[in-house]
Formats: structure tokens, C-alpha cells, sequence
């Protein structure tokens, strides 16, 4: 046993994983992108902006700048929603923390929130010096496949421990794409990745405090410093990830570099990304979409209501039990509340979940009203909603992949009606809509900076 | 057994030991230092200037330089031994590259490098907001207190699973130093620790590259980035340390919270600090202190020698064993070339460690002439040389503990005579005399930013 551990760690340290990622993100070409991980990437930029821009004056962004903008550089690129702009590694960290601060940006189907490390650094970098959104789409497609990869090769051990995956991967993906649209060659970009390894933190323990977003800020930030200081020949580790003591085996009980290197290039990571439609977690989005359909098609009354009855999968009143919230941020783990404001609304954005409305009275009234019980047969983006009314008729809808899903994807109009519900107290609607029209054609500009002045209120 | 592991497991994440030490920094007063101690910071402050002036025109430096420098702000703080100046930030994040680029800098008796993760930051800092050197010596004696207690609490097995201790624990140390200075109060330093936490970062992998002395410049710049952040309001956990997912679970396999918190502000680790006489690996100091002894004594000339007797641990043959070598690097890693210089020279400072002189054809002629045995008994810095000369005399010389060790310290006189060194080639005879007189005045001076005009050229 022993020595087929002997072998088994040998062969992880021999792998060369780290330069054969670094030869492939060099060597890649667009045109050999498929059209529809062009598509994909898009749609991942107005969504991710959305958030971004969403939450500009957010307190955790407003506290990050306060602290730190006596420090900026030169206005090289813009803070996305607000008036100000930094130098190109300011701007990746504040643009990052925005991102993920409503926690409303996209997700891989099994691991990491992949844009806001990634967009960041290389939108500020592109805006700074002048790249076409062709190199700024490729490069964010290859920052994406970096970071899933790697994620993956350490998932779910790495995560288990108490790493922010998102944080942790995700300053890998920021120095690939970076270095990507610096043309780094293949020495400088494993450099720029061992940079980036060394950098890898972020604990789980900052959940529920500013710190969660700070960590993709700060890989965003990390990354594009890695591919900058690889650039001018900074140097490190050439085999960062499979090393004895680099990446995947000081910071996983399991690192499986096949991972990391299996049909790259044929399969691309960005074509399983899914983007939330409704601002909580993802356990209550089945139920919620449930009640969408059900007040749509019944042209449904809170007041005509008698009782709801909610069948749903077991994470789901571990996760979002809270019956009587009282703030916006228990608004979001309360199912009961998520389900009131999609029948009463009809949404359940950023909005439906502001203190005001969490104690808004009728809200309250149809909450009282919904019964939830579990089924451990009910998987996670699946659940059934049955409403009884006041005069007897009974409705019911069952959602078995909730919008969202890779099942059930959110159509570009849905992420357009999320990007402007984000932004419509932020952005004049002119620029909102010149921005969006930017951000679907975004391979043929031939300069980013037009789409990120866009972004400056 | 189970149940034992379950109570000691929740018994650590019960510790509070994040607030515990919180509260000690915070309310610590300068007259409660004792006096060795607060003369030992100044004698630390001398060994970490010259470490970090004699190489600021490093490869290392000059490659950080060329890739940052488009991004500083406005020039708040000098960046030593150079012309140029940036904001606090980045002057933290150079000079903590530069303090630790030589591996000449100091060393705890049992782990870290303490100075080039704290120094830098409160040095620019306080250069910025103009504290006195009062408050600097007293921010930089918790720096260190705090980065070394955080240390031992995982050490040795967060080392030994490849994390380079300087930069994962340096982070605090930099956030605890920079805090004082803001004069945070407890719940923000415990933010500020959870900041630092979340950063805490750094492979061993990375040893013989330019990221390792990238580890305390970055832990320097986020230290002082999270001091200011917590100063601003945003928030971390408050249980980064002792937390499930907080950083001693999650970095390391074992975590003893004790050693934080156990006789804080009673004993002080600064006290432990040591300083490197030679410019190479602890290991060789002995024989190269004996060397020296002799020559001394015995107005030893090479040309008299026959052949030269070294007795020395184990340790010194599996690290220092090249016997030609053809680098000024490899120099420092060939016992043979560190005694040869230390008898034609009489130093082993970072001058005969240039490629030049480990060519020099009188030194390896003496490198050929020196035998070296290894003694399981010999300790790591203990060691036995003894010269045959060409007249058939032998003398010899024990050297039981090197100078630098805690037993057998640098002089005053000696740390002078290090930074001259260090420094002639690049600082003025006359600025480096100022320098070094409010180095060991430093805590009289009202504003540091007249020392650190100093470092200036």
C-alpha cells in the first residue's frame, strides 16, 4: 500500500500540469472557440455588471473605498456604478467586490463563482490598454476554464476544509485570462500562475461578513498583479500546482491533476454556467418559480389566497427556515418569504428583499399562510407548490428544474430584465440600454473602453 | 476517543483567542515594554534597513518595480535605498521584498523572518500620518508579538505541510502593527486580524524563486490594507483565528490556541530575535565563525595553509555540500566556499558571495584544500575547524555557539558594521551615519519621516 502511495505522489509531482495549462492558454485561438462559449460569455458579462453595478454603494464597497482610495493610482479604469476610477489593480479589487456582494453573480454547476474574479482584472487591463472585445471574450473564457479546472481538481476536499473556492481559484483565473491578453509566453504565464498559487487564500469562516466578497476582489486584484509581474520577468515556481508543497497538495487532502488538463480545448467549462434569477439562495429558486407561474397563469391575489402548501428537498429549512424575518438579509433565508413576494410581486430580486419589504404587512399576512414540508426524495432545483383559494379551487405547479438551472436557463431577456432591475436606480436608461446592446455584441468593439465608460455614473 | 477529540475540537473554537489578542494590542502601553526589548526593536530596525537598502537594486526589486510602479499612488512613503516613492501600500509591498531578498534579514529563534512582513508596513505608514518613533517601536514590537505567537500556535506542521510561516503568519503581524498605529479599538482589530487571515497565503514551492521574498512585501501591503479596511468599518469574523474554517484549522494539521494568548505582555518574542552575521544558511556560521577566529588570532594567510579540518551536524552536508560551485548562489550553498572566503577575507558578507569572487581562483584554491566531516553530535550551530599550515602547526578552534545565536548575539557594533556593508555602495557615508544614529535613537524621534528620508538616494 505504501509504495502505490509512493507511486501515486510521484506521479502527481510529474505531471507538468502546470505548463501544459500554460502552453494551452497561450496556444489557444477565438476562432477556435465554439460560437456558443462565445454566446455564453456575453451573457455571463451583462449579468455580471448587473450585480456589479447593483451593488456600486453598497456599504462593503463604500468601506473598501473608503479605505482605500488615498492609495489609487492613476484613473486607468472605472469603478463599475460609481462616478470614481483607480488604477487597473484598485479597480479589479473594488469591481470584484461588487460583484459578489449580493451574492446575485453566476455560478459553475459544481464549484465557484467564475466571473467576478476574472472580469475584473481584465476588463480594467483591456480599458487601460485598449483591447478589442474579441481578445477581452477570449481571454475571459480561458480565465473561466483556469480557475474551474482548478477548482476541480481540489473540489470537494479543498472546500470541505474551509477554503472559499471562489477566492481560491479564482485568482488562478484571473492570472490566466491577464495573462492571456498580455500574450505572456509559456514560462511567463506558468510564472504568472505560480504567482497567483502563492497568493491563493480566503477562508469560509468570512461567510456572513464583508470579507466573502472581499475574496474575489482580492484574486481579481492578485491575478492581474501575478501576470503583470510575470511579464517583466518576475519569477516562480514552474510547477506551482503539482508540486509537493504548492497548490493542490499544501492546500487539498486530494488534488487530481487529470483535471486540470483533460480535453482542454474541447470541453469548455463556461458552457455550465448558470445565473440566479431571484436574489437568495439557490435551495428556495424551485418554489419560487413555482409561485411565478402559479400568479401568472391565475392572475393571483395575496387576498384570494387561503393557505400554500410547499413540498421541497431537505437543504431547504436547513438553509431558509426563518418563518417571521425581520431584515432584508433574513429576508433571503426565510422560504416563506421568498414565496410571498414572488406571489405578491411577482419577483423576488434585490428589491423584494429590502427591510421594507421584509416588513411590509401584507407580506407578513401571506407569509403566515405558507406551510413547508420536506421530502427527502425532492432534489435541490426541484419542488412543488400547491395553493388552496379562499373559494375552494386548489392550483398547483411543480417545477422540476428551477429556472436558472442548466436545465432551465435564464433567456438573454431574463438576464436582461435582471441587469436592468439591478441598475435601473444606478444607470440612466439610454446608458443601460447602449451598455447591454455593448455587452451582446461585445466581440466586434474594437476597444472595451467605450463599454466600460458606460458603466461610470 | 471520539468524544476526547470532539471536546478539545470545540474547546479551540471557544478560545476567543482572535479578541483575547485583540485586546491585548489595543491596550498595550509603550511604558509597559520593558526596556531590552524596546532596544532590541532598534537593533532589529538597523539589520532590517540594511538587508533591504543593500539589495533595492536587486533583479527581485527592479522586476516588482518595472510591473507596479504604472499603479502607485501618490508618493506617500519612500521605497529604500531607491529614488522613488509610492503610496503606502506598495512602499510596504517593495520593501518587504527587498528586507527579506538577501536572506540576511533576522530570524526568530524558532520560526519567521519578523521584521520584512511588519516593518515596511508601519514604517510607511507612520511616514504617511506622521507618527513618532515611539509609536513605531511600540506598533512594531505587538507586530512581532503577534506573528510569532500565530506562528508557533501551528508550527511546525503548518511549515511542514509547505507554507512558508513568514508570509502566512507575517499578515498578521502586519495588521496587528498597523492597527496599533491607527489606534483601532478591539472589535476592529479583530476585523483587522480576520482581514489578514483571509490573506494569509504562501507556498514553500516557492523557494529559490523571486516569490519568496514576494511572501512578506504581500504580507506586508495586506496587513496594512486590512488594518486600514477595519479602520473604515468593513467587517471580518471575529473568530478568524480559532474558528472551524478559521485560519489554525484550516492551514494546519494541529493548532494550539494556548500558545497566543499564554503570558501575552509578560514574555515577549523580540527578546528571541536573532540577526545573521553571514550572508548564507544558518547551518555554515559556526565553521565560518571559527574560521574567522582563527585567521584573527594566527594573522592566518592562505598561502600558509596546508589543508583545513571542519567538524560540523548533519545538517551541513545536505544543504551546503557544493564544493565547486560556479554561482555567487552557489556559494551560498558550499560550506567550502563560505569558510574559503571567511579566511582569505576575513567576512562572509554579500560581497563574497558574488559570482566574481566564488571564481576567484585563490578561493578555489582554498575550497580544494578544506575537508569537511560530518559529527551527529555537533548541534546546527556549533561547529569544530581545525588548520594545518605548511610549517606543520595546527590550530584549531570550537565554536560551541555562532555568532548571531542567542547565546553568542551580534554586538551594536557588529549590526553597524553589517548595515555599512550592506549599504556603502548605495547610501552616503554621511546619510548612513544619520541613519544609523536615529536607528538606535528611534524611539526620540517626534516624526519617522525624517529617518526615512534616509533611505533615499
Amino acid at each position: 500500500m505504501t509504495n502505490t502511495n509512493n507511486t501515486q505522489q510521484l506521479s502527481i509531482e510529474d505531471t507538468e500540469v502546470t505548463r501544459q495549462l500554460a502552453q494551452f492558454i497561450v496556444e489557444s485561438k477565438f476562432d477556435n472557440l465554439p460560437s456558443a462559449v462565445v454566446k455564453e460569455a456575453s451573457r455571463a458579462i451583462v449579468n455580471c455588471l448587473g450585480c456589479a453595478i447593483g451593488a456600486a454603494h453598497h456599504d462593503t464597497v463604500n468601506f473598501a473605498m473608503a479605505a482605500l482610495s488615498p492609495f489609487f493610482g492613476g484613473p486607468q479604469a472605472q469603478i463599475w456604478g460609481r462616478s470614481e476610477r483607480a488604477d487597473i489593480l484598485h479597480a479589479a479589487l473594488m469591481n470584484g467586490i461588487s460583484s459578489h456582494v449580493l451574492d446575485f453573480d453566476d455560478t459553475h454547476f459544481r464549484a465557484v463563482h467564475p466571473s467576478a474574479p476574472v472580469l475584473p482584472a481584465i476588463f480594467a487591463l483591456a480599458e487601460w490598454r485598449k483591447f478589442s472585445g474579441k481578445d477581452l471574450v477570449h481571454a475571459y473564457v480561458l480565465g473561466v476554464e483556469t480557475e474551474i479546472r482548478v477548482a476541480l481538481s481540489v473540489f470537494p476536499e479543498h472546500y470541505d476544509r474551509g477554503w472559499h473556492i471562489t477566492g481560491t481559484a479564482g485568482v488562478f483565473g484571473a492570472a490566466a485570462a491577464a495573462g492571456k491578453l498580455l500574450n505572456l509566453n509559456v514560462e511567463q504565464m506558468t510564472w504568472a500562475l505560480g504567482i497567483a498559487a502563492t497568493q491563493s487564500s480566503g477562508l469560509r469562516e468570512m461567510f456572513g461578513t464583508m470579507c466573502k466578497s472581499f475574496h474575489p476582489g482580492h484574486a481579481s486584484q492578485g491575478g492581474l498583479a501575478a501576470a503583470l509581474m510575470a511579464e517583466k520577468g518576475f519569477t516562480s515556481s514552474v510547477r506551482a500546482l503539482e508540486a509537493k508543497r504548492g497548490f493542490g497538495q499544501v492546500m487539498s487532502s486530494r488534488f487530481d491533476p487529470t483535471v486540470i488538463t483533460n480535453e482542454l480545448g474541447v470541453q469548455y467549462e463556461l458552457s455550465k454556467n448558470m445565473y440566479k434569477p431571484f436574489a437568495c439562495g439557490l435551495v428556495v429558486h424551485a418554489v419560487i418559480d413555482a409561485s411565478l407561474q402559479l400568479r401568472h397563469q391565475h392572475n393571483l391575489k395575496a387576498q384570494d389566497i387561503s393557505v400554500v402548501k410547499a413540498t421541497v428537498g431537505p437543504l431547504v429549512l436547513e438553509l431558509t427556515s426563518i418563518k417571521q424575518p425581520k431584515t432584508g438579509l433574513e429576508g433571503k433565508f426565510s422560504v416563506y418569504h421568498a414565496m410571498a413576494v414572488a406571489i405578491i410581486y411577482g419577483a423576488a430580486g434585490e428589491a423584494q428583499f429590502s427591510t421594507e419589504i421584509v416588513c411590509n404587512s401584507e407580506v407578513d399576512k401571506l407569509r403566515s399562510k405558507i406551510e413547508v414540508q420536506v421530502d427527502p426524495n425532492v432534489r435541490k432545483l426541484e419542488g412543488y407548490v400547491t395553493i388552496v383559494l379562499n373559494d375552494g379551487r386548489e392550483i398547483s405547479c411543480h417545477v422540476s428544474d428551477a429556472l436558472g438551472s442548466l436545465a432551465h436557463p435564464m433567456s438573454d431577456q431574463d438576464l436582461e430584465n435582471k441587469f436592468r432591475s439591478l441598475t435601473e436606480n444606478i444607470l440612466s436608461t439610454s446608458n443601460a440600454n447602449t451598455l447591454l446592446e455593448q455587452c451582446w455584441n461585445i466581440a466586434q468593439l474594437d476597444d472595451v473602453s467605450s463599454l466600460m465608460r458606460l458603466t461610470s455614473i
